[in-house]
């Protein structure tokens, strides 16, 4: 079997060392193993399958060698040293939204557009967490009956704001439980006992770069440039996995069954329903956290509009939301590269 | 001055107490009071201002000489008791749902249509919480121009459940942050550092019962019968206030300006509008607690459908959502009286 020689941009990271984590459990075809970050963490190391790795200097020539470059470093460095990465050979998966909108970069969920891997010229770029996680439901449903348009609000977790945000939740709502005085930190307001609008940029529509991004990146994931789609995200104290509640509008007359909706998700790879109205069992963040499904319930016919549906969703946001969306990314390019090698063999 | 002899019947609640410290801080003319609770809680005493009342028994001859009795005793001790109060003569304003969709009872928000007071035959029903907080801002955005469908996502406290989920809360994070297992008690599910569906039975067409009551009770309140309306109602941890994800549909081509909807909520009591685009400061849960106001914010038009809006509001759920919009219904309706009463002498 080939094996790849792989590196971990950011590799310190709550996403990074996801990453890491997924190379080994999903045994990942590994010729070698190099862990990058910036100078604060140069001289720590790692431990991957019971060997400790160190971790080096993100820089321009730490890619020599490498296939494939998993990159969860920001934007910023991102920019600075993905193109170094591809210079080097390496196929670049990107979690930062550096390139997601590049049009010479195709932004992949695997189960939605695999096709747009053989597109790339380098980089492949990860969508937002929120944005795979809403797809993974609306592709199936899309691909039963046109779709007219979508509202989300979504129940983003911390984690979504990096390892950081994760313990200043921990912390702060250590410290308002023992009557402390807090002071935000990462977060600009309060999240324990709190929740708040997505604190990115608002523009001058007044939708902030979160909402932006559902937008933007949906529409180019479906190539349908003109879907309608509008997103309120709103931060709660949860520590890892995002929920949605959203409303899809089917073109007039053309809505499916909750029957034939539900059996579409259920047959989706990636995708858990959770959806007993008896026991009122629903997806849940604590349940959706670890866990590799994205899971999909409360599906109903919207009673104030017969053309549309209802449904709730909670998706781990390191997990498909990031770290494993990338990695299956990865794998799929792999399996497309072996048929393509096969497909030579045999001309 | 008129003062008014007043009952308080499930004194010791969450609301209860809520409706006992709004006596006290509106200057409520009373002439007595009494607080009532059920056994369990008979021998206690409450103290209001700077007096301690002893809390009665909750029984049927619990109402001779009362005007006014004030319920948030629960559907059922409602259902026996409030009869009781009303053939004694007192105005019941209650807080369950007992009597909400009864057609010969008022469901009153004193902003919205305080006119339906003077229809009562003993007994006034506050709406639901999240009806109320929704309504604050639906009653004058819907006064500009036709509303053809609203969506909605809620995000509830803890409070919505009572004072002991308050505190489930409060004892469960602390749990999950010294790492001792859990057993979820008030709540069914885990809501430390998690959410879930509300945990209202769900109906034959997959809505739940808070989100039947948001739709019938704006109904019959907004006098509109055919209002469309959906709503996801999710219970999130936080202690007190609830925040609503709100879209609003205008009829084709009528939707108001932004700015016309932001001046007509300023302008409406008991709203404040909270939307620094600059700042990134928008309504919150911790913001909400405490106040009077419905906080309402990010006001912008629905990029998916121009003859949409999308807003995020919060309010106490204990204040506007139950006590604070019950003492209001007593206040209009002694307002009426008064008014009532001079109109009779001029004739």
């Amino acid at each position: 079997m080939k094996t790849y020689r792989v590196a971990i941009a950011g590799a310190t990271g709550a996403v990074g060392t996801e990453f890491l984590s997924l190379l080994a459990s999903r045994e990942f075809p590994l010729e070698s193993l190099r862990l990058l970050a910036s100078e604060r963490s140069v001289g720590r190391s790692l431990v991957f399958r019971g060997r400790a790795y160190p971790v080096d200097l993100l820089e321009p020539d730490a890619f020599e060698g490498i296939d494939i470059a998993f990159f969860s470093a920001g934007g910023t460095r991102t920019k600075e040293f993905a193109p170094d990465a591809v210079r080097a050979g390496a196929l670049v998966v990107d979690n930062s939204s550096a390139y997601r909108m590049d049009p010479n970069v195709p932004l992949v969920i695997p189960e939605v557009n695999p096709e747009d891997i053989a597109k790339h010229r380098g980089i492949i770029a990860n969508p937002n967490c929120s944005t795979i996680i809403l797809l993974m439901a609306l592709a199936p449903i899309r691909a039963l009956a046109p779709v007219r348009r979508v509202v989300v609000s979504t129940y983003q977790a911390a984690s979504g704001a990096g390892a950081q945000a994760m313990q200043e939740l921990l912390d702060q709502t250590n410290d308002v439980l023992k009557d402390r005085p807090i002071t935000p930190n990462v977060f600009p307001y309060p999240i324990a006992f709190n929740l708040f609008s997505h604190n990115t940029k608002i523009d001058e529509t007044g939708y902030n770069e979160e909402e932006r991004k559902m937008i933007n990146e949906t529409r180019k994931i479906l190539h349908e440039p003109n879907l309608r789609l509008s997103a309120t995200c709103i931060r709660v104290p949860v520590l890892r996995a995002h929920s949605e509640s959203v409303n899809i509008e089917f073109e007039a007359g053309q809505r499916p069954s909750i029957s034939a909706i539900r059996e579409a998700l259920a047959k989706f790879p990636g995708v858990e329903v959770v959806d007993n109205r008896e026991e009122n069992f629903f997806p849940m963040p604590i349940d959706a956290s670890g866990r590799d499904e994205v899971l999909v319930g409360r599906i109903r016919e919207d009673l104030s509009n017969e053309d549309a549906i209802e449904l709730f969703l909670s998706g781990d946001q390191i997990l498909k939301g990031a770290a494993l969306n990338g990695i299956q990314i990865a794998e799929k390019w792999m399996q497309m590269s072996r048929t393509q090698e096969g497909l030579s063999t045999r001309e």
